[in-house]
């Protein structure tokens, strides 16, 4: 028997864990071109609770009664494929369990020696790709230029700033406690980093960025993105990726309307999400692939110990608990 | 001597009379290389009271106690340079009097074969041009697209929509009374129009616009835009060329935060002026005196008569007045 997470509830503003349930199942066997896979990390992501409501979105809601799905690092137990071998790390969007049976086309093979299983999930995975192709192709910074990011400590945002900084320009964070501030100043070599929670971020904003804005990196949206309109520059562009501090507002989520400053500065905001560069992902890999091996790009990992601690790794989130890439480690790797 | 009109006070809020004053000034006489001329047309925009503030934007702010200026049409009364002689007809940016001296590198002739006079401060000037360019070049229609288009019945509105319905969009406007609406419908075969001030836009558009909205052309800001983000498509695209709702609000313009709805749907905000293009105008004339001359795109005027009637004029377009092009005459064309 396994272990499984189900979504019973659609959350009403923050999710609790009464949305969700254990269950117990069988875990099964793999039939022709089938592999039994072993979970050994999930990825838990703020954009999960987006699909937890049943509105239209780039991705379909999770159906209530139905495992929830996100990126996974699992190990072969079992293959009746021939592109796989037991001992065999392999990545895939795969359920909340603690073992899956997967068709072969399901997952993909990676290469532990370029980085850490781990990583897959973070900076080689969805996350690094978010950052890359959000950054490079809406933001378009240019060296000299000033770079504002939310959510700076995140999984997202700590990659988006490295970049930037490796594009040559001049990189502030916004992260919610003064670790988080320091990490990116001393470990990531942002240029400044501003604590939203203990300073005034209009005040502190304009402070940190004395030639204005040209790119703002927005994760979190609300009053924090509000600081950043009143300082964009003129053709100052906006990549959109996500928006935390609202996820969970019940229909309260007013603030400044925006049109004016765009007009003012021909300014550009654009909502995306990584599936929109799924053609170029190899493209992005291997550049992300080769700051990693150079020494140009660093991370984080937020790693919980075990299965039954995922809805917790998850409500924390949103409580701003993680620095990096949150993951739950659900098994230990088992060596060939 | 002539009349002229400067700004006296910032306004605050909406406009007033009392922000302006008229003087009573000698006319002048041009040097080497100059010209009288006698101001034919005035004309009034609404970008013009972003300029009454004192705050940074695309264009500088105009000075207190300074004549106010704007896109003129004028007659040359006497000619000091060799490029133009007394009669001729000329355009530029001129300041809001009778008579003016000017350089003869600041107007250039007209041509009154292809359409009347004033139609160079309407579709075949600045105008048309930010239609043109914001539509195509941001908004980017498809045939077979939903473009909604905002004060679809002013001056910028009416020639987006038509422009749309050349590239095969199926075209909604919106606007703010039943004579504009039919206007829309009848005359200029907008698909469907929507009266804002008589109908529920939310209902109305969800009906108006049953694929979801691909473009929106935004012309007014405030409540009317809220109404749209709920229905864009994935990859819409929102030219953002004004806010005329809001220009006189005083600090007051909140409204739902649009960062969830463009993450939804990968959509793209991109605020503009026509200056951004100045250097394809000569393409963009081009495509819009053929659409004319091939009967392709009509134009309305709202013309008032009289240098006195300026202010009121000005004022009139924050009251919805309009329909199509605000131009203030001032005097007759003298023929040849």
């Amino acid at each position: 028997m396994q272990k499984q997470i189900k979504l019973i509830k659609r959350p009403v503003g923050l999710p609790t864990k009464e949305d969700f349930e254990y269950h117990e199942v069988a875990i099964g066997e793999p039939t022709e071109s089938q592999l039994l896979v072993r979970t050994v990390y999930i990825s838990v992501d703020p954009y999960l609770r987006g699909r937890m409501n049943d509105v239209k979105s780039y991705i379909p809601p999770f159906e209530l009664d139905s495992v929830i799905t996100s990126g996974v690092i699992g190990q072969v137990v079992t293959s009746k494929s021939t592109q796989f071998k037991a001992g065999d790390l392999v990545m895939g969007s795969l359920g909340w369990q603690q073992y899956s049976i997967v068709n072969e086309t399901d997952v993909r093979k990676i290469d532990t020696d370029l980085a850490p299983a781990s990583a897959y999930l973070s900076v080689l995975g969805m996350t690094g790709l978010t950052a890359y192709f959000g950054l490079l192709d809406i933001g378009k910074p240019k060296a000299g230029e000033t770079v504002v990011v939310s959510g700076a400590a995140g999984a997202v945002g700590s990659i988006v700033g490295q970049i930037a900084k490796d594009k040559g320009a001049y990189v502030v964070g916004i992260a919610g406690s003064d670790d988080k501030v320091n990490y990116l100043v001393d470990q990531l070599g942002f240029d400044a980093a501003i604590n939203y929670k203990t300073e005034d971020v209009n005040k502190a904003l304009d402070a940190a960025c004395p030639n204005g804005i040209d790119v703002y990196f927005e994760n979190v949206g609300g009053e924090i993105a509000d600081a950043v309109f009143p300082l964009l520059n003129n053709f100052a562009r906006i990549p959109v990726c996500g928006a935390i501090s609202t996820y969970n507002s019940e229909g309260n989520n007013v603030g400044p309307r925006v049109q004016e400053y765009l007009i003012k500065t021909s300014s550009l905001m654009q909502g995306f999400t990584v599936g929109n560069y799924s053609s170029r992902f190899s493209e992005g890999a291997a550049a992300l692939g080769k700051m990693l091996q150079t020494g140009k790009l660093q991370y984080n990992e937020t790693v919980t110990d075990g299965f039954d601690q995922t809805i917790d790794a998850f409500l924390d989130l949103f409580k701003g608990a993680n620095t990096g890439k949150a993951i739950v480690k659900v098994s230990e790797i088992e060596p060939n």
